[in-house]
């Protein structure tokens, strides 16, 4: 049986644009923002800062999953509502995550790309409701999930009609304590080899170390990824979840400078 | 900060009733059935066996997790509503997996207990729905979840106000291929020190063989379970869906006979 | 290709005595005592509750596999010394782990039974060097190894002419930090089909934890194994290494006692 | 305690020359090589193949650590001649891996760097041992090794005077089949903050597939790695062992034309 997330040929990608951003094309694509939306304000300072360093798309969760149920579940539709505002007001597109089949129709509303997070990556109900759409959606790798449970995850979206899909890299379970996750940076090269769907790399979850975040974004670049999704702030230390890993927009400049560079290197450029 | 999961003292249990089936108690509780619910005639058949056996509880999925979109996906509200009339023309209670919010509803209006899947363990806003339910929900652990995720799971359904809640142990991921999980024994005995809660074992995934299944029963009711939940057919090779683990219901007999000796052995009894 | 660990036929089992005792047959072996041997004293007050307890081999390490090379690493060739002695006065067999190839020689001139850890479950010099040897070898699995990976390393020594191999299940790693390793019960069934060989759990290292050890031998049982590795001691407190869980000889004379009815149960007895 | 593997400040770096071959300095040094060392006319193809391509340090597996004890063993010592006459002839140094302490003695005998594989990073008797000569070593990371394991492994050898140690990620396991192993890239980043040891990356048993390895050259070199480690033939189909990771000094040459780009962009030379 031929999947529809494999390659034809070669050269088969899929490119698609959200707003004016092209998704998998030579560009590499960077997204940032918070790990949860806080208050307007704060938000604000975040987007102006994006928007300085030339970011298009910010991203900011809105509904949180947490292990567990007495830490901050985020701030719900209203996070959304503030997300889209701020936004719409810096000329950003937005990215922000769903956990729910009635979620997906929030995020989807309110948003350019809708973010299925690692722990519903098997959730065949919200995939199939996300395929059914026609925005894009970014599904991130579930962090025990082999190669093959996230290219049939992926494939319950295309099934349904919607290939505007980008893979996300956020890291997998690995030995020890001392990095959240283990990035695993060949997922880049294994996936653009097999599917013609763009690759994404969360740097901040992959490494839940904000002093880690720089080199894994440059790994990344070097891999062949498409896009990269950082968990970015103008105060990282006043965020309400993930501050730990959560870099300095001051940091991302530095990213996005030596990225530059990097990426030419690679025959690719940052976006 | 003491959670609800936790034990008040050593001899706190959770002991709640179920139709007229203790749960929690002296008794060990079988819970059997096909994996996913199939034709009328055959759950009948199933169902008598079940009967005979002096099994209360009938398991049968409506809603199947599958890894791909081109496999069975089960036969969905159509799947319930057989599964509780079979049921109920047998006298047995009932227990279907829910893998959606909307799910829930579905499963809680035709079953008795709810099941959670290991795939949306850490799904909150299916917990959150859960809990807020009078119904009994059996949670089964993710097969990558430690015991502290598992239940700070457990712990978003008990803070609604729903403490009618089964632990499940069905087998982790472990190293190569040979089982398709690694049923981790030993959970059984730490989740009873830890937590008030009942504990169950599914040893059909947790070994994914059905010839393995008579011994981890076995060695589930040494280790001191609650119950055990466990796939069982008239005729397992015409089953639509996990066919290699399940047993026939004459195997069935087989392990209740003998858990019935070993269960004497530990203190406890079979119903 | 026909492994040599593979069985013939259905009831094909590989029976040997170590001294007097039989390893395979239908009896449950029992081998019991401290993580590392100290002075002889403490030794000495162990094999006696040991002796009293109708155990008949006494473990003990004198080359200690530690992860930081500032704990204690075991008292060499003299802790083998002190082993052997108390043990001849008390009528004990002995078993003592070898992190070498030289240490394999020192442990057979001492020794009735040379234990391969979990560090060195692949190691193929030791392996084919006990291989060479006519002593019975216990081998323990690697905490990531496959059943084939297991398998393969008993080959190793089977391929060399000795064929009084038992293998021995201490735990794999799993997920979490609540249990040292995950005891992966069902390996027993699995090898118990698959080769003649006998096999026994390691339920001190499988769990980490004393409190543990009970429930961990019990299913043990039940699953069929052919013996029991446990760390005890007259005073586990005082213990130079893994006291957390080294379990009293007390608590060991408990286990006894209701093992011995769970071994009935399943139509075996405990030696 | 203050570890001797740990950093005094924050440049802090060993730095030690092999022949003319500084290690841990600006520049990345290659390693290549084939697996094992097979007849010497072959070896004398890549000897060539490298020499031209500037590469100054050639691998040769002599004792091969191999699953199964049906597979290739290795030539043993007459492997290690091989290595070291035909080196010699070219002008290369050489790398060799040791299974056990007398094969530390036979590899320091022919070799300029003795390799402890992943299978035996935890073995402390070999650690002991090359700890006490004088010779560089490369010591692999264990494929279930968190970073405190391997840094511990590494203390055994600083701790006995030796501090010219290379450590080398080669890859962890993980979720799937698809690749050998899963690339720690970040364990670069992570070790070079936390040790002032040099870090080298082996892209072949990283990845199990030689085009793989491309890709995780570059991403090594951007994560700031020391050296790259990787399994090179002039005829990789006809090498006896692990063929389908081994690039051919063909693509070699163009890993190093693109890493000397890649370099240069973050700061550093390839040699």
């Amino acid at each position: 049986m031929i999947m529809l997330f494999a390659k034809k040929s070669k050269d088969h990608r899929t490119i698609f644009k959200v707003g004016g951003v092209e998704i998998g094309g030579k560009g590499i694509v960077i997204v940032a923002g918070p790990c949860s939306v806080g208050d307007e304000k704060s938000l604000e300072a975040t987007a102006a800062d994006l928007k300085k360093l030339g970011v298009k798309i910010m991203r900011g969760g809105a509904y949180k999953p947490r292990t567990s149920p007495y830490s901050f579940q985020g701030h719900q539709e209203n996070g959304l509502k503030i997300l889209s505002k701020v936004a719409k007001s810096y000329g950003l597109l937005t990215i922000s995550e769903a956990l729910s089949v009635e979620q997906v129709f929030k995020v989807a509303k309110y948003c350019d790309i809708i973010q299925i997070g690692a722990r519903h990556m098997r959730s065949s109900p919200i995939l199939k409701t996300v395929g059914r759409l026609k925005k894009p959606v970014l599904l991130k790798r579930a962090i025990s999930a082999s190669y093959k449970d996230w290219l049939y995850a992926a494939e319950y979206i295309l099934k349904e009609g919607n290939n505007k899909v980008i893979l996300c890299e956020r890291g997998i379970m690995g030995f020890g304590q001392e990095t959240r996750n283990v990035l695993d940076i060949m997922s880049v090269d294994y996936m653009k080899r097999k599917t013609h769907l763009p690759v994404f790399v969360d740097p901040s979850h992959a490494t839940g170390k904000r002093e880690m975040v720089y080199s894994a974004c440059l790994a990344a670049i070097a891999a062949g990824v498409d896009g990269l999704l950082i968990e970015a702030s103008h105060s990282p230390n006043r965020e309400l979840s993930d501050k730990r890993q959560t870099i300095s927009t001051k940091t991302l400049g530095k990213i996005i400078k030596k990225g530059r560079t990097l990426a030419k290197a690679v025959n690719r450029s940052l976006v």
